[in-house]
Parts: structure tokens; C-alpha cells; sequence
């Protein structure tokens, strides 16, 4: 059995961390399978599905260490290309990667207790993202 | 047809870096599974799943990896959340990503030949982890 | 039902990064599979599967992280153990991963526009790697 949702999720933009955690399990407990696999996946070049403990201390430690990983400031070579400012969007969103794999156990995800899903939109400005949540399952 | 088992290890903290292959290929092996799709994934906010050729000094060149993408001496504002000292733990985790997919292919886990399946523990103490080996497959 | 590909992949090496987004697409319009999950793998421990948007400014981009990431300068003790060179290559194919889960809705791959499936060889030599690509659908 395969279902197939798709979440849309309004997002500020600048490396914005947003728990998605509640509508990733609405999906699984509104297909009524219990015993499955839980796939998580954003559609772009921009943005990242990650897993953390959801907490405005440690969003703002991962924030400082993307902006170590990729700085905002130095010269990206996409710029040339189409005139952007968010080179560093693109390579923070390709080392984090744009999906997820999650079990389903017994109707529940089997998430640790302090461990939510998170969208990450890395892009330079707000948008409105779409998540797309597959479980394949019985 | 969907196989799901739970492997307890027991780690050092601090980055320690433990071989899961054997476990994940027993689990696959004893489901009788002949294709699919076997995922990896461990509960928790400071540990990870990854892949490595497991050597020790290839081990201590990814703890290096890991001490300058996140290093521990650092100030983490999680830390003055709830107190704790494991900050780096967290990011190092979600940076990396608590999930794998490997195929299985005719009974056999399609890993390179020097490539095996890594639990990596980023907390700072010892603890027991749980691992969540899930076979999607016919 | 479960379909199983492998496609080869002729690389440079040195963070050689190849668009296999046509490729992956082929098998999924082959196996006639409508709804389900396509998972790209590579096998070995020096070569990673990513999305990016593919382009050579991002491509260059991209390459300069993971050299801030995982210097090809510094010492390795890697190369201690095997006299190989390429403890950095080991080192970014960990950090980046082997597998990439994507939802196949309506025969489509849920990528973005701007998104591609993308082999990263980060060994010192070319090679010839091959790609694993299994789809559970229906």
C-alpha cells in the first residue's frame, strides 16, 4: 500500500527551521497504515529535510554552524551564472540533503522523544515549500 | 512483505564510531527477503547512521572532520537551554542524519566491498542505542 | 513490486560531479511503476549521491566546500593505514552519503525544476562506478 500527501509549509527564508513533525505524523496516522516506511522529501535546490531536537537554543547553534559550513559572505561562482545572492542556500542545501527515511512502527514513527523533523528553507527570501510525505506500508 | 527489528548497541559516547553491518545483514538475512529495500535509522537527537570503510585511522580522520565542522570547545547555546554540554553532539547529529537506504539485492546488501554501515554516537557519556532495521521487500 | 537497475557511470574522479538524473528517470518510465520510492545508491566508500541544481557555477561552488570541508592538503591517517592518497575523498563521501530516497508520483520524479540527481566521485582517480537503482511501487 503506497499513499502519497503532499504538505505545504510558509517559510521565512534565510535558513529558516521549521518542525514539520506534526503534519509528517497526521499523514501517517490518516493512511492507516501501521507498519511502514515514512519517506519525507522537499522539492528544490534551496531547502533540506533534517532531524533535531527542536529547541531555539540549538536552531540557532545549527544555523551558526551552516553559516560555517557555507558563509553568506564570500563569492559564489552561481552568482555569475544568474545574477543570485544565494549561492550559499544551494551548497548548505546540497550537504544536507533534501530527504528523509523514517520507519513506522505499530502506527507511530519512531522518532526519539526529543528528535522532530524539520524543513530547512536555506533560500534568500520567504517562500511557500512543498513536502512531500510517502509511506509505503501495510 | 515488511520486516522491522530493533538492534541494542552499546557505545562510548564522544564520537564513537561502531560497526553495524553484521547486525543489519543478520536482520536481512533472517527475514528472507530476497529484493528490497532495507533502512537503517536510529532514534535519538545526538547519534547517526553512515557509511565508511571501517579503519581506525580513517575513524580518526572523521572524528577530526567532525571536531572542525562542530567543535566541542565552542560556545553552543543549547547549552544554556537545559544545561547541557553536548551541543556539538547535536549538531555534529543532525548534520549527518539519522537514516540509510541500501538496497538488497538477491539477498545481499549492495555495499562495497570496503564499505560498511556505521551507528556513530556524538553524545558525550556512554549510553545504549537503539538501531531500527526496516526491510521493505518480496 | 520491487524493480532493481544498475547504470555505470564513467567518472574523472576528484569530486567529479555527474548529472544522473536522466538515467535514474529511464529506469523509473521502464519499470511502468506509477506510485512509489525510487532509491539511488552507490556503492564504495569514496563516492556519494547528491541533489543540486546542476550548473557550473554551483558544480565549482560545491567543489570549494567540500575542500574547506575535508582539505585535500592536510594529513590523513588514512593514508597510514593503506599508503593511499585519498583519505580526504573517504572523508567527504562519508560526510555527504551513498543514498538518496525520492517519491515517484504519477510516473514522475518528485524533483524540483532546478533539481538533479547527481554521482560525486571524490577518489583521486576516474572509475567506472555503478549506481543502484530500486524502485518499491506499484
Amino acid at each position: 500500500m503506497i499513499i502519497t500527501r503532499r504538505l505545504h509549509v510558509q517559510t521565512k527564508g534565510n535558513t529558516d527551521i521549521v518542525d514539520v513533525t506534526a503534519g509528517v505524523g497526521a499523514v501517517a496516522e490518516e493512511s492507516g497504515i501501521r507498519q511502514g516506511l515514512v519517506v519525507v522529501f522537499v522539492a528544490g535546490s534551496t531547502a533540506a529535510i533534517m532531524t533535531l531536537e527542536y529547541e531555539p537554543g540549538l536552531i540557532a547553534d545549527l544555523r551558526e554552524a551552516l553559516e560555517r559550513l557555507a558563509p553568506r559572505s564570500i563569492p559564489y561562482r552561481h552568482h555569475l551564472t544568474w545574477g543570485d545572492d544565494n549561492g550559499h542556500s544551494h551548497v548548505r542545501a546540497s550537504l544536507l540533503g533534501p530527504s528523509l527515511a523514517v520507519p513506522l512502527v505499530d502506527g507511530s514513527l519512531t522518532l526519539g522523544t526529543w528528535q522532530q523533523i524539520a524543513l530547512v528553507d536555506l533560500d534568500t527570501r520567504h517562500r511557500t515549500r512543498e513536502i512531500i510525505v510517502q509511506i509505503v506500508g501495510e
